[in-house]
């Protein structure tokens, strides 16, 4: 420990992906850095990378093991991939947890899921109100976002004024939640800005951000010619947009039908914090079947695809009493994220195939980003004027991206991924120290490390197919009986027509008699043997090399 | 069998679906058609749907079971969807398989390569060449799309004329190949045309159809501009592509070296059927290491972000003695295919990390599609006026837009997915039959059908994980000594800490001694009762409920 004095950063998660965030800043003697965590995210897992995983959780143990230096956890707004660990992380960090009324209702739950007790969370003010937090004065600065009480933060240490992003946009009419204020905005940075840490998900779309106040003329007229059932798809947490398509269905004289757990969720969490006023009164899946179809519009969950929300049950078939029909039109107000357009692209096969007319954001008129597009970025920027910019929420090609164009308006743009912690202070701010961050993964109830094996495990089985091999070995160190075989994951009969099990036995039963104690004696050797009989059957009779599960059972001498 | 005499369509594969085509049409009598297959691609798996497949190829036992009823396979184009299964599925339809010389090189390959003799494809020559083929006459009609030689089919037959656009676009300056020749169809649809049977793949897409003509230019600035080594990618097959490329790379004072396997033979083709004439002269990836790198330019495989191919190569480090390093360029010449993002979006980070500036076709300058847009499609329709027009090579939302465009105009439009069969024939044309058709993977050497269930085992292995038990049961139905387990694809401790193998060890052991003679002597009870025990364990400790694999050894008396 030295005792100089400096302000660091160090991205967890969300630098060099986009989802997973958690950042930490630290101020103090090097070394001994009072903490705080700015989000708490989780990234969700697919079958390529993760199979059978639940959620991806950032690691920790870089903070668990200075837990004790930890004085807050800071929470920008209530996106899955800023609050999503919070249950299950708390209990590792125990720093109190910081964020506004809408953002809270959902930490809370979360935490109240995992056990804990909710009142860790401390419901604050925006800015100007300012939460202490040891040598960090943090303050939450209203941001447009696609979820309301979205926040910048406002960290403010002896070294300087740090300003963190968040997710945002700038909208001066944002249907629900607080305008852009670019007055606020000067005063922010009229006393100099030392470092803006910077979304930088659109940093590649050049063309100038959209309000979500264009939206509701678009779909109210869309809504309006529709003949059969309306539906539309939206992410839950879009308040404002369940707002303008509530209206929408209003104004053409449909009652409006709320589907999906989590869509209700967040208009009751919206109406509780004050933040949603006015939203038109629904009616429930069971009233809206009294209703006729040209009467009805359902709002419902699932805009990406996900197999259990009602969007994707619904293009199988009834859901909940509701079918739909030759007719009916179905909107995606959403875009796909990278990744779901398989999944998605299977729900409006289905739709077509009932004959639902889609209507999608193809043409750019039913949906508008949460995030700011580069000249939003650059109006930020030219606002704050920072002596730093380092870019986050972003892959690296967006990062690197932000950062050169940082260069190019005379900011010095820095770039740290995951585990490289920058000194923000001193006279050449930079990267500093490379932790070691991997990513923890949630499996039914266990945590498993990314780099366990585990997951690598169940990707091979998933591949090769596996066989398994058990065998006895007597008091005499004598293979007793024929070693039996199971397949799983592969087909019953390769090229010879013979049973492919059959034929790892025969060979098997040649092999166990022919081979030497030293071998029999050690296991390690005895299933290389094994391994070598199983791999050469299985090329020859089916091209492929599954993967083998050795048990074997030694008997002892009473 | 009737007499009554019929002409009938039947997609068994890319109805429904992007990829792996497969139709076949049939003419004669009810019941005894004689019949020609059009074309026979395969589709690509992924780990989402069919980990560890190797190829997805349709299900031709409908056709196997009437092969000699085949008069001939006729194939469109040489990608890899549309003759990609040939060799594999050759030797159980086993008819004469014609098709155009750039073609016939791929798919004469192909048969080679599955140990059949190559002198099975026929070389023929493009319209006006009419091949005889039972009932039917076959012409070739060239159309532009993105490989050279690609061909529409003119199919006729007593009951009229039936057009099978193959994939297409109009062009009347494709860069390499014909132009459309607009006085050609013309005269192809003098005489009236019963049914056109129709790309779909951009019915959604309302611009006018780009040329591949349009992009020599912005290349050739793009690569001039370029300071550091030049990469660019593209599919392989798209031979114009190629001579664009290699043609900016030379006009900015590069040399040409192409990457990848496929790359090279698909210019061979090119060149060795006289379709690519005046492609630059290349170096080898060896020469070009003597080669400063801003006068050298890489044509590279992968596009798609193939994990093997060229491009991933590169972003991953040295690739055949070449790196790529700050300022160099990368320029995808092409669209990422749905589903395809996430893996291009790895190599785009990669490079990104690097510092290689990555250029892609999101500004629409670099790249253009070898599909029709709704205006081409428009034109084709008005140019034939089918009576009858039957979208294919679509997804279902595409085939219908599809049908319901043909529809406004005034045709019939008639959906068929794959397995349906329509008759083209009689007072009321449209569907009467369906077919059960499936879909076949190539398993390594081995074909497994997709509902077989190996394949679901797999997914099932990498979502749960797997628990192996092994047991032996002595002569007298007595447990020998206790079970023994084995763990794979799951953590090792759960939620007490203690060992999950000791757990499930321990659990059986208590069970096994206490089970009646009647459920040890039966496999079924048995493997129920153990299942009980190690989902309660493994639900308890990690929440999950993974596969069970029981091995029972039963010894016999002697």
């Amino acid at each position: 420990m030295s005792d100089r004095t400096r302000l660091m950063y160090l991205p967890l998660g969300g630098a060099g992906e986009i989802g997973m965030n958690c950042y930490v800043y630290g101020y103090g003697p090097e070394g001994a850095e009072r903490l705080i965590v700015v989000d708490i995210g989780v990234a969700f897992p697919d079958m390529d990378g993760q199979p059978g995983v639940d959620l991806i959780l950032p690691d920790v143990a870089w903070l668990e093991e200075r837990r004790d230096r930890i004085d807050g956890i800071f929470i920008t707004h209530a996106h899955e991939d800023h609050v999503g660990a919070v249950g299950h992380l708390w209990g590792r960090l125990k720093a109190p947890v910081y964020c506004r009324k809408f953002t809270a209702i959902h930490a809370m739950r979360k935490l109240e899921e995992a056990g804990h007790d909710p009142e860790i969370v401390r419901v604050v003010e925006a800015y100007p109100q300012v939460i202490e937090a040891g040598p960090f004065q943090v303050q939450f600065a209203p941001v447009s976002h696609s979820i309301p009480e979205s926040s910048a933060l406002l960290i403010d240490t002896p070294a300087g004024r740090v300003v963190h992003s968040g997710d945002f946009k700038i909208d001066r009419d944002p249907v629900v939640g607080e305008p852009f204020d670019e007055d606020m905005w000067r005063q922010i940075g009229a006393d100099g800005v030392l470092a803006y840490i910077c979304d930088s998900t659109n940093v590649f779309n050049r063309n100038p951000g959209r309000s979500e106040s264009q939206l509701p003329e678009n779909i109210t007229a869309l809504v309006q010619e529709a003949k059969g059932m309306v539906v539309a798809t939206t992410f839950a947490s879009n308040i404002a947009r369940l707002k303008t398509l509530a209206d929408a269905g209003v104004a053409a004289g449909r009652s409006i039908c709320l589907m999906g757990r989590a869509m209700q969720r967040m208009v009751r969490a919206g109406v509780e914090s004050g933040v949603l006023t006015a939203f038109p009164s629904t009616v429930s899946p069971e009233e809206a079947l009294d209703i006729p179809r040209e009467n009805l519009m359902l709002i419902v969950t699932g805009s990406q695809g996900e197999r259990r929300a009602a969007s994707a049950a619904l293009s199988r078939g009834k859901y909940l009493g509701h079918e739909l029909a030759e007719g009916d039109m179905f909107l995606f107000s959403s875009k796909t994220i990278p990744g779901n357009e398989v999944s998605v692209g299977y729900i409006q096969n289905a739709l077509a195939e009932k004959g639902v007319e889609i209507v999608d954001d193809n043409a750019g008129f039913y949906h508008v980003s949460g995030h700011a597009n580069r000249p939003d970025l650059e109006a930020m920027h030219d606002i704050l004027r920072p002596q730093i910019l380092i870019p986050n929420h972003g892959e690296f090609r967006h990062m690197r991206e932000h950062a050169r164009l940082a260069a190019s308006k005379g900011m010095r743009g820095l770039i740290a991924a995951n585990g490289t912690m920058l000194e923000l202070t001193g006279n050449a701010p930079g990267a500093v120290e490379h932790i070691e961050v991997g990513r923890t993964y949630l499996d039914g109830d266990a945590f498993v490390g990314a780099f366990d094996g585990v997951i690598r495990e169940r990707m091979k089985m998933a591949l090769n197919g596996m066989v398994v091999v058990a065998l006895i070995i007597d008091e005499s160190d004598e293979v007793l009986e024929d070693a039996w075989v199971a397949l799983r994951g592969l087909p019953e009969v390769g090229s010879s027509g013979a049973p492919l099990q059959d034929l790892i036995e025969d060979d098997l039963a040649r092999l166990l008699p022919r081979l030497d104690a030293k071998v029999i004696d050690d296991d390690d050797k005895l299933e290389e043997s094994i391994k070598r009989v199983v791999r050469n059957v299985c090329s020859q009779e089916i091209g492929k090399k599954p993967e083998l599960t050795l048990l074997v059972s030694r008997l002892m001498a009473e």
